[in-house]
């Protein structure tokens, strides 16, 4: 069996020494232009040369959580896309999340800025009541950090694009369940898949549903916001802060307003990293069970093409 | 029936329109000297006049977790001391301790400062297992702090004075357990209660035992820490940083060497307040217990007056 690894910007050096480890019986050679056709590749951003030359390929594996990347080359028809199955990211993206709502709830960062100051401030609890939260994308991810926040009290209010049932969640589906589930949240949490249909979801006419104060967080991909948007509605007054792990162009370019912003908290898309020990145990798990001839219907994160994650 | 309110630091109206709202057929008064005797006081760090003079108490209910102000006192003997159990106390210690952890482990300060220096800078994930939590302490606000850790899969320690078993928790209890227990944790969380026995816990000799790289939360009292022991392990080394929420004094004097330490983050005491609401309903409810002839035995949150907790 041969595995061929394609991974832009990642150092390959220890993903294709774990895979070897992994798969023993395997090859796997990092992928340059020319090689020899692989059974399975393991990717990240390929070029569309790779998967124009790769045309024996029984399955691909997206070593990340989106695979909107990808789903921007012309892939060959027939050829599942797998995509990392949580892999260490959701506990990752639920401590993510819950650190940033935890900390705008509880004022910490006036607290700290007193307390560098040297003093002694105590301000008045605010009511959790007052501070709904709500996910948007309900798949493995935004489904474990609707459970964390659940776990400090929070009321969780859930978006995807079908109906999904969440325990303890107020669920809504699709453009109809839309409005409402924004005028019901305070914070808004996204997780979602980037697809056309996802493409500038959080943008002035979506945000400024949200509750009077509203807080954005966004950990999925930089074009679901409407960068220009979110800082119109925090300069008039609307919104309160956002916390942004990703962007449109990324790393964030050193002119972008984002940087500069007093209310916009910025982290360098490190809310949920891929973890290589657990990624490449589950890549090679799912390569095994594929050449043992198990159903495809049966392994977690297979990719919905027409859908698009 | 006769309650009377004797908080220092404490806005007393609210309590007492709540308590008499709470309570129609009561008579609730705000404690003056002199005043007739009540049946049940509702009290934080009362004068000893206050104790001396109210003989006819039935009960004497704590708005707080901690009643180390009150054991300081001499009191009635055979008067009941009740304390909050919980009341929206357990939330947010986990909520402050979860952000603390997450905070360190994750590294966001570092992210913050780059963030504001507009640097765009990557860090290599640091490994979880590397960052076992200790929790000293396992009433209702330390086994609910297990929990939320345990939620984000941290492993989770747990020393308490008597043996307890909080199920995923790897529980040492007394003296004899005590070494084990520190060098089993990077973080050490106390939520101990002060007593005699707890006082000055935290010094160098059980400090200098945690795991390089340590990490001390305090969030139960000042007492429980020897401010001086803590400042040399931060300056020499093996311990990484501290987050103090408790303090000898407070607020916290100026002059103190805390305030202007990079390493030690200080807010005023806000880790779990009291909600006064939550705590109205409780006590409104024992007392109603009380009243009707309920055993002290089934109220929750008497406290054991010769351990003084």
């Amino acid at each position: 069996m041969r595995i061929t690894f394609c991974c832009t910007d990642t150092n390959a050096e220890p993903w294709l020494m774990g895979l070897r480890q992994a798969l023993p019986q395997a090859q796997v050679e990092l992928w340059v232009e020319g090689a020899a056709p692989a059974d399975y590749a393991v990717v990240w951003a390929p070029p569309q040369r790779f998967v124009d030359e790769q045309t024996q390929l029984k399955a691909i594996f997206n070593i990340g959580a989106g695979v909107d990347a990808l789903m921007k080359l012309q892939l060959p028809a027939g050829v599942p896309v797998v995509r990392l199955d949580d892999a260490g990211m959701s506990v990752q993206m639920a401590e993510y999340v819950c650190h940033e709502v935890i900390r705008h709830f509880r004022e910490f960062d006036l607290y700290s800025a007193a307390a560098e100051a040297g003093q002694w401030s105590y301000r008045k609890p605010r009511r959790r009541d007052d501070f709904p939260v709500g996910v948007m994308g309900l798949g493995v991810l935004g489904q474990r950090v609707a459970r964390a926040l659940q776990s400090f009290e929070f009321a969780v209010h859930g978006w995807s694009r079908s109906p999904k049932s969440v325990p303890g969640v107020r669920t809504y589906a699709g453009p109809e369940g839309f409005l409402d589930f924004l005028r019901a949240s305070r914070f808004l949490v996204c997780l979602l898949p980037l697809t056309p249909q996802t493409q500038g979801i959080m943008n002035h006419a979506s945000l400024s549903q949200l509750q009077p104060g509203g807080y954005v967080i966004n950990v999925a991909r930089g074009a679901h916001l409407v960068d220009a948007d979110l800082l119109a509605l925090l300069d008039s007054g609307p919104l309160a802060g956002a916390t942004l792990d990703v962007f449109r162009t990324e790393p964030l370019p050193a002119d972008h307003p984002f940087w500069a912003h007093p209310r916009i908290h910025i982290t360098p898309h490190t809310s949920a990293r891929t973890l290589r020990d657990h990624s490449i145990a589950q890549i090679a798990g799912k390569i095994g069970q594929l050449a043992d001839g198990v159903a495809l219907a049966s392994i977690a994160g297979v990719v919905d093409l027409p859908m698009g994650y």
